[in-house]
This record gives C-alpha cells, structure tokens and sequence, in this order.
C-alpha cells in the first residue's frame, strides 16, 4: 500500500492537495473492520494553515463514525477547517447521530469527500452542508473510496449482499476422480487461502446437499487449526434437516438454517442482518440456482493445475445449449497461490 | 531483458567478471533464431586488458559457430584472451569445423563456457582444450543458457523433440457448447497469441482427425491475416488419406502428412529433421496418445473466463479413474492474454 500510495504521489494527478488528504482518509478508512454491516470509512481534519488537527476512522458498528472520531481529536482546532471524509457524511439520524449537522456544529467550513453515499436513507449528507454555508465537493479519489466498500456499495443499491462463489477445479473442470475420490486437487495454499477469505465475509453459505454429504465446519481457519478472530456465519439453505451432531451446529461459529429453496429469500435474510459479501461455496445446486437468478457477482476459482481426463464436473448443468448464452466474465486478479492459479472473476451483467 | 540483468548486476554475483562477460555472450546468443536445427550460441573475446576484442553470434544452421564468428572479428587480438561461449564448445567435425581447435589455433588461452554440451556426438570440446594446454571454466551462467535452449537441451539428451500442448477451455472444462458451438470461447488477443507461439515452433502438429474435420489452415499468421515470415513445418498424423484442396497442403508452409498413429515414430522423423520443439494442437485422441506414453513436456493453457455448465469436455478421456493416478503440473507462468488466462505449466514427470 505505501509504495504504491508513494508512486502516486508523484503524478500529475497527486498535485491536487485534496487527493493528498483523501488519501491519508482512505488509509483511516481501511483501519477499519471488513465484516461489518457499516462502511468503512476515515476522515482527516486539516487546518486553513494546512495541518493535520485531527483524524479518525469507523471501528465498527455500535462506535462513532469517522467524522464524529475526528471532530473528537481535533477539538477546537476544527473551526474553520477542512473535513476529508471517504464517504459522503450522513444526513440521517442512526445510533450516533447526523455526521452532516456534527461537521457544521464544530465549525468546519469546507468539506471534501470521495463517494457519495449510495444509500437512500443516509444520503443528503452534501446537500444540507451546502444549505448551512458549508462549502462540498465530491468525488475526490470516488473510485477508490468505492473499491474499498464495495460489497457495501453493491448491498446499498442492489439490497443484495455481494455473492463471490469459490470453485476449485482442475484445469480440465472436474472436482473429482471417475470414482469420486478428490483429496486433494488443490494444494493446502489454496485450501489457507481459502480459509483467510472467509473469513473477510460475513456470511459462508452452503445447500443442506453438501451439508449433509460433507459434513464441513464451514469456519475461517488458521494453519493450525486455531480459530480465526473473525468467523462468518454459517449458512446452510434447504428443507432437510441437519443432524444433530452436524459439524457446522458446534459453538466455533453462529449458524443460520434457513429452510428456504429461494435465492432471493436467503440473500434478502442476510441483507437485513448487515451482511454485504456472501461467500458461496456450493454445491452444485445451490450454485446453478444463484447463477440462474443473476445473483453471483464473482467467481474466485482455484485452478489446480492437474488433468483427470474425465471424473465429476465441477460445474453442473446451467440450462445453457450454446455458445451465444455462455456465461461470460471479467477477469480483475490472476494469482499462483501455492501450485494453483487463482482466478477472480466478475459476472458480466452483474449489477 | 536489459532491465533484468541491469538489476541482476547489482547483486554480489555480477561482481565475478566471469559472469558479467557471459551475460554479454548470452545476449548475444539469443540474437541467434529460435527455429533452427541448433542452439542458440553467443561468444565474446575479452583482452588480458579487459577489453572486447571480439563478439560473434550463430546466426542459424549453414552459418559459422559464434565462436568461429567471434574469433574473425577479434583477428590478431584473439592471441593470449579469454573467449566466452554460452555453450561448450565443439569437438567433432560438423559443417564448421570443431570450434575447440579453432579457438587454440587462434591463440585464445583460457575459455569460459556456460552450459556443457549435452550432446554426446558434440561433446568433449572442454576436454580437449584442457589437453592442449587452454584453461576451462565450465558453468558459468549454465541455468540461463540451458534455458535460452530448453528444447534444443530437450532433444539432445532424450532424443525427442519437447512437446508443447496447446489447449483452449472454459474456466469449467468445456471447449463447446453442448450443441456444438464453440466461436469464439478464446479472445481474438490469445488466438494472436497462438500464432507467436506456432511460429516460435519447428512443427505445429494435429491427428488427421482434426486436419478432415475443421480444415485448419495451422500457419503462423499476423493480426491481419498474413503470413509471417518463419512457419513451422505443418504435421498431420494418422492414415487416412488428406483430401487434395485442404487447407493444410497450401503452399503457405511446408506439410507432412505422417501416415502413422505412433507418436515416437512421429517425434523421432521430426528430430532427424533437427526439430526441437512440437506445438501439439490437438485433437484429443492424439493428445491422450501422447499424455499415455509421457511424451507431453508442457501444456499453454488458454482459459476463457466463461461457464457452459455442459458441453464438449475440453481433454477427452486420459484412462484416470483415481485421484491419485492425476496427471500433474508444475506451473510456470500465468499471464492474462486479452480476457484469457494463460497458463503455462510442465508435466512433472517430463524428462
Ligand atoms: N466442487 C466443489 O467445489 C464442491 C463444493 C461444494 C460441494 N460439492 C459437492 O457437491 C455435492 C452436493 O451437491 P448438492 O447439489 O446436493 O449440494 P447443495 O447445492 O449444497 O445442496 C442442494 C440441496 O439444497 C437444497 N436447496 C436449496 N436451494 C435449492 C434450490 N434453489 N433448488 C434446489 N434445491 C435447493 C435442496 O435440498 P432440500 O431438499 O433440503 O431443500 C438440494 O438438494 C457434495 O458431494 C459435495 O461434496 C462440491
Ligand atoms: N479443444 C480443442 O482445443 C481442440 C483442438 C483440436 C481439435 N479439436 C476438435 O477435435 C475434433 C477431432 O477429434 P479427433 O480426436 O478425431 O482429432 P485428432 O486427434 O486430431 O485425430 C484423431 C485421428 O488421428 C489418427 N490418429 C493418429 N494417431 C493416433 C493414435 N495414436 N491413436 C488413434 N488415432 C490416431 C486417427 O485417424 P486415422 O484413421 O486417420 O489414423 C484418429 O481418428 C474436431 O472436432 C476438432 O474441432 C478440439
């Protein structure tokens, strides 16, 4: 992140003072925890003399916004400052209060922010600064702002939560041998890998299928087996019952049943309760499900680099006949991870 | 390739001046053709001052040894010098002369080379220098000469040429869709790159199978469709007659039309040819033919980030039935080519 924020710094584009500033509120903002039903966000209060007399960033639900932690720190010092914020601020009365009618109060009298607040409820957040004399612009390093949020943005306007579906496959698309057998294709890299992605969702949702033929723990994992800090929630959808003893209904991590068929049902669930990226895991029927509603929005497929000729496909039918209806995506990573090639993917007409 | 070795210079082992004159021959070298019955092979003549007295370069079969080519260059200054050569040099007598003798007799008193010739007919060019009183440094730099001509190593010391195998899927196995449609899986920037690689190759090869039933053409061709200026030879196997207005015996290129099913048979005709390197274009029932006897070194994968959920299975059936009789790779390059993934990887029990 340094070098490149550095490398930066020296374009044309790094001239602009505003983007210097935004780009110390983005670093704030990425302080901030990945699972959360919040954005993450940072601010920089800087003075008419051009120092920095305060910063802060969101920890996480139930804790102040960025704003709020900056006017904190800075104090007196914000009258008459400037205000960076990466999101537009809030116009609306959540658990902390409006951040619009906080940045007014304490005297700032410019504030410059990076994406505008895709949200209907909170947003306005510029409009009313500008009606109490505080002078905004927008769009600031938006892009970036917006990357950083973005299952967050994508839950905002969408009210579905981000879908990033993992395959694992070997180069030919199987999963598993002609017998069935299938330990192990990909390499305990991409297994770790795994395992670290999870665990920045905040939802791993599998069908009761591989719940019941699996038997997974579904947890974010370390190395050694410990439990990572953060833990998804499990999610198994479908009408059959788990047993009782099933691995994913231990205390390592809350688990949802949700006994619906319906996509939609599951995502809307998962909406309400904050959650903004799903982690998709299988099986195959759940999958070609989502994929038929237009509901992934990226594919993170471990690609072992290993032939079996033929075996079990590791992806299931999908209605499609032929080439015109293909799926088609758009590659935004390719990475080795371990002896595997790692491709993330997004879905074309995703929204 | 300047970068790297400006970088590479920097670190303690460019301080051997040794290396520092072999990274020039090496330079030199790969200006030699890549399609050529022989290697690649470069060669400086250093003064006992330091000085480059003389440089020289194989510039393809017929044309003089780059050592031959460096020692004219250098004339009366070759006396008491130092001569780097990327490859041992030669002992026996071919169209050149040995280049050992021709070094002595030119008054060179000490030779560094790079890789030992792995040719047995070839080899003995150090002993022989020793012998006559000339001090011998041998593998200086040996890892990057040997791989400048991988498949000129490849042939020397197993007798065949190495096999490339060139494989275009979707991200879940598919080479068409299930009614047959396949245009176009791959991006118009990998079929370019297919191309710059066929033409990197002595012979691009296919069954009879594919030559009756897609009537390719299998040239090297530019972007806008003509023809560049080194073809492979164009090599179809298998006994069935070639109608007489296939593409394949145009006069475009040179063809063979091999009216046999054995891969070695195939392979050793193209090695007596000088040919090193096989660009394996399909289909699949050569393909298995030549995963079953081990004759496949590497597969380019080109990996379309599409889904069809059913269709044509890109790799036909291997004779795997188990995990553990997987056919293997080792990744050794990924690069996304357009919207495609190319992954370049060797077969591990490749020879
Ligand atoms: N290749 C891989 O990476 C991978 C990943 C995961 C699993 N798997 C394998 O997949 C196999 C399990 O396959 P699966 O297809 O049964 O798994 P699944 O997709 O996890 O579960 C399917 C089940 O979920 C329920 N369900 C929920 N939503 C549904 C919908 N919209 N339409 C239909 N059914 C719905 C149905 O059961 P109810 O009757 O309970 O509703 C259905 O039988 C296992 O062998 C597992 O190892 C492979
Ligand atoms: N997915 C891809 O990238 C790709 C690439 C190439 C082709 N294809 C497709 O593959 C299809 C053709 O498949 P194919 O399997 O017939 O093609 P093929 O492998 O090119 O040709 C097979 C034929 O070659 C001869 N042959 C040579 N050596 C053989 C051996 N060791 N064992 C058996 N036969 C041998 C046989 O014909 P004789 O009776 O003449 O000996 C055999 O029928 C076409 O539809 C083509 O489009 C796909």
């Amino acid at each position: 992140m340094q070098d490149w924020h550095g490398s930066r710094d020296s374009t044309p584009e790094g001239h602009d003072p505003d983007e210097r500033w935004m780009r110390r509120a983005l670093d704030l903002a990425a302080r901030g925890p990945q699972v959360d039903p919040n954005p993450r966000v940072g601010c920089v209060v800087v003075s008419p003399q051009g120092e920095v007399v305060g910063e802060g960033w969101h920890r996480g639900a139930g804790t102040p916004h960025a704003e709020v932690a900056a006017l904190e720190s800075a104090g007196d010092a914000a009258r008459g400052a400037t205000a960076y914020v990466s999101l537009e601020p809030c116009a609306h009365t959540g658990r902390t209060g409006p951040c619009a009618q906080a940045l007014h109060a304490a005297g700032v009298t410019r504030v410059v922010h990076a994406q505008t607040d895709p949200n209907p409820v909170a947003a306005g957040g510029a409009d009313w600064l500008r009606e109490h004399g505080v002078e905004v612009r927008g769009g600031v390093l938006a892009e970036e702002a917006t990357a950083l949020n973005r299952t967050w943005t994508h839950l905002a306007t969408t009210g579905f939560p981000w879908v990033t579906w993992k395959l694992a496959t070997t180069l030919d698309g199987r999963s598993a041998a002609a017998d069935g057998t299938s330990r192990w294709i990909t390499s305990e890299a991409a297994r770790q890998d795994v395992h670290r992605l999870r665990s920045e969702c905040g939802a791993v949702l599998v069908g009761t299928g591989t719940a019941l033929t699996d038997d997974p723990y579904l947890t974010a994992r370390r190395p050694d087996g410990s439990l990572m800090d953060v833990q998804p929630v499990r999610v198994v959808m479908g009408e059959r019952d788990l047993p009782a003893g099933a691995h994913v209904l231990d205390d390592a991590a809350p688990t949802w049943h949700l006994r619906t068929r319906d996509p939609k049902q599951v995502l809307t669930a998962l909406a309400e309760a904050g959650i903004h990226h799903v982690w998709l895991e299988g099986g195959p029927t759940i999958v070609a499900a989502f994929l038929a509603e237009g509901l992934v929005d990226e594919v993170v497929a471990y690609i072992a680099p290993v032939f079996l000729g033929r075996g079990r496909p590791s992806v299931g039918d999908l209605g499609i006949t032929t080439i015109a209806d293909a799926l088609r995506l758009e590659p935004t990573d390719i990475t080795l991870i371990g002896h595997d090639v790692r491709v993330t993917a997004c879905l074309k007409e995703s929204h």
